[in-house]
């Protein structure tokens, strides 16, 4: 493709770019550092999630065993999930038809802002399309509001929070992971005047580790800063209710804005923030990303009202998902396997190489049926590239079993390296 | 709130902010201005969509007509797209549980690209969980590709192109709302040898007026500049199979990347982008937006392509709506109401006023059963609030009249300026 090339009579002016090859070498570079991704060809089996059919590259489709979901409790084909959408379905239809302002707003969207800013104790919340429209949406538009505010981020902080940080505007100081010390440093170091913004995980998902919070908004509390917590990975996981690692150590009512996601153990779609109710306000009245675009299908925000309800009410999911996780985790270093042993419901197995996670990936779904995703940059640093397995209720022993067993075949058969 | 005000024992350092106040502030400026929006609460009525219940304020549900969705054909009740939900909720579940790459790539989403791809005549298309988010997404990653790139960009485009266009970092021109010569004079002006877009929409939702696309993709091929089309307001509703603007004028072909939403005439929720193979590939591998997010729900998905499917075969529901927004400009202007007159199914009224277009939202809801939202900024520039009704194929010319006659008597109690 050049464009303007086939152009009647008019000599193309500014020829000099060929476009065409400008993507094309874009491209050239992922695979070359052998991060080019191919998505694979999915459906999930009605009502026994783990098990699916993969479709690409063989005839018909192929029986899989699912190990990289992040429907961590199995709640996207809970029949209390399930019922709520149908029912919605045929109570209002399919989508809003409109922004939250512009006729988009119905009953389920404040019910459920209500039941998440309920589940996390807190004055308000706010629905968005997505947890990184959450997070894009909410951090760059504080800077608006607190201009000259510097943003303390961890190093490891999700791509939609770095997105917002960078949209803000904002100074921004990255601080070492989980680093107490290195925190207090820059915050000390920085003009006590200035409005200040912590960003953090409780949860990180690629490592598998949890944030020090109560020490944290200890900090936040002695430099006067805001905080910021994406519970993504950890509501519904984590505390009585599901109100995440915040509600388990009973800090919630210590962050400013708590982030979460209605896409992973929630298992439908969409992201939150929960704050007071003047926070929740200029948020509301100031996020383009919350603003400018069609709001949640009331069909999805059924589902959520339901998932959330259901697990507020029910342990039981949470705690057969963590005795899977431990189950896994300990067959996996008894086999001799690199995991990662962390005190939450992910289970990375380390690889260290882009173009061997990707090899292992493909061998465990062409000749054992198991899907994992490889792994790779950007999603995590390169040089730490990993296998990242998410046991849930559902991955019964024999599962993981058959794993265990494929993985210590590849790892000989590729040469890998064992745990030290 | 003063965050840090009850940490025990520590005199808080940066004590100088006052969050609270800044945040309260911020909302302040709002009512001051008249623009503080509140959200109405409704619920549509099972298959009989404009009819709908509005809970907030009164004793119980109200029942309604709403006149100002965007859900332009009805589409979100359409009986084919109720029942493929149907089938994907029970068949695959609500949620994906991944993002496209983790877990979260379905049939379903595979068929809707290619269907997308097709319906536009280009190579290939890609799903984003918003029309906002392919705007943001895909016009913020060109510049990490086209380095010293020159966007081009109408002034009225739609905030998500402009968070796009400020996001890529791209030197940015604006040109006069569809003026050819300003652009022209713009796109001569710059440096011949630098890479170039104009990104621009088909159907303005707010004017209800329409580009020149063919005239602007001149432009493009004689300054070598790549084009990008919003296509929001019309995909779905204009070409013989719903391929937008482009398709009816036959100029798909001649524009680089074309944009959609899949929550307007289409009924659902979501957004892409379709052109060729290459740019598809490199949006795919490069924009954050894309990658780091929970896929669109296979439910949506399915919807969504029972939609699609569904207005390329068939003209009718086009059809009427053109028919009503036909019947119901001329009794406005009849009735000697200020409506502006345009090319395209949006019925715009001008006000030019925030506080009197929200005073006449609110009497319309509150005495007439009738709801459309105040248009006020920063949806469309100060002084230029107005009233948008979207007429569709199921309101009647009953519904129609009792709008215009509430309006000439809300314009005459108010004293408001009629049409010219
Ligand atoms: C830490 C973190 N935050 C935010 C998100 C985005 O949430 P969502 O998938 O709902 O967009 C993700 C993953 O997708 C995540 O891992
Ligand atoms: C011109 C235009 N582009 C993009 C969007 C965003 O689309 P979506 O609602 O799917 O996010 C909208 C409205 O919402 C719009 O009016």
């Amino acid at each position: 493709m050049t464009v303007g090339s086939d152009s009647a009579g008019s000599v193309p002016v500014g020829a000099g770019v060929d476009y065409s090859r400008v993507f094309s070498q874009a491209i050239d570079r992922l695979h070359a550092e052998g991060r080019y991704r191919v998505f694979i060809d999915i459906l999930r089996n009605k009502g026994s999630f783990p098990s699916a059919r993969c479709f690409a590259g063989h005839n018909g489709p192929k029986p899989i065993t699912v190990w990289c979901s992040n429907d961590y409790l199995a709640m996207a084909q809970h029949p209390k999930v399930i019922a709520a959408m149908e029912e919605a379905l045929h109570d209002v239809g399919a989508g809003s038809g409109g922004t939250r302002n512009i006729g988009g707003n119905t009953h389920y969207h404040i019910d459920l802002e209500h039941e998440l800013a309920d589940l996390h104790g807190k004055e308000a919340a706010l629905l968005f399309t997505s947890g990184y429209v959450s997070n894009e949406a909410t951090l760059a538009t504080l800077a608006k509001i607190l201009p000259g505010c510097i943003i303390f981020s961890d190093e490891l902080n999700h791509a939609s929070m770095i997105a917002g940080i960078r949209h803000s505007g904002c100074e921004k100081q990255i601080y070492h992971h989980n680093d107490l010390a290195h925190l207090e440093a820059l915050l000390a170091a920085a003009d006590p005047a200035a409005p200040k913004l912590i960003a953090f995980e409780s949860v990180y998902s690629m490592e598998g580790d949890i944030a020090p919070i109560a020490a944290i908004c200890d900090l936040a509390d002695r430099y006067n800063a805001l905080t910021y917590c994406d519970e993504v990975h950890a509501v519904g996981m984590y505390g009585p209710r599901g109100g995440g690692i915040s509600e388990r150590e009973a800090v919630a009512d210590r962050i400013t804005i708590l982030e979460g996601t209605l896409g992973k153990a929630f298992g439908v779609m969409g992201g939150y923030i929960a704050a007071d109710r003047t926070i929740i306000d200029v948020i509301r009245s100031y996020a383009p990303g919350f603003i400018f675009t069609t709001s949640l299908s009331p069909v999805l925000v059924a589902g959520v009202l339901a998932s959330v309800r259901h697990l507020k009410a029910s342990n039981e999911e949470r705690v057969a998902q963590k005795a899977a996780a431990a189950t896994l985790k300990s067959m996996l270093a008894d086999a001799g396997l690199p995991v990662m042993i962390g005190d939450t419901h992910i289970v990375p197995v380390m690889v260290g190489d882009p173009v061997k996670a990707k090899k292992i990936s493909d061998v465990l779904l062409a000749e054992y049926g198991i899907y994992v995703q490889p792994i790779n940059y950007p999603t995590v640093p390169r040089g730490t590239e990993r296998l990242r397995f998410t046991p849930g209720p559902a991955h019964d022993e024999a599962m993981m079993r058959d794993l265990t067993d494929a993985l210590v075949e590849i790892w000989s058969r590729l040469e890998l390296r064992k745990a030290a």
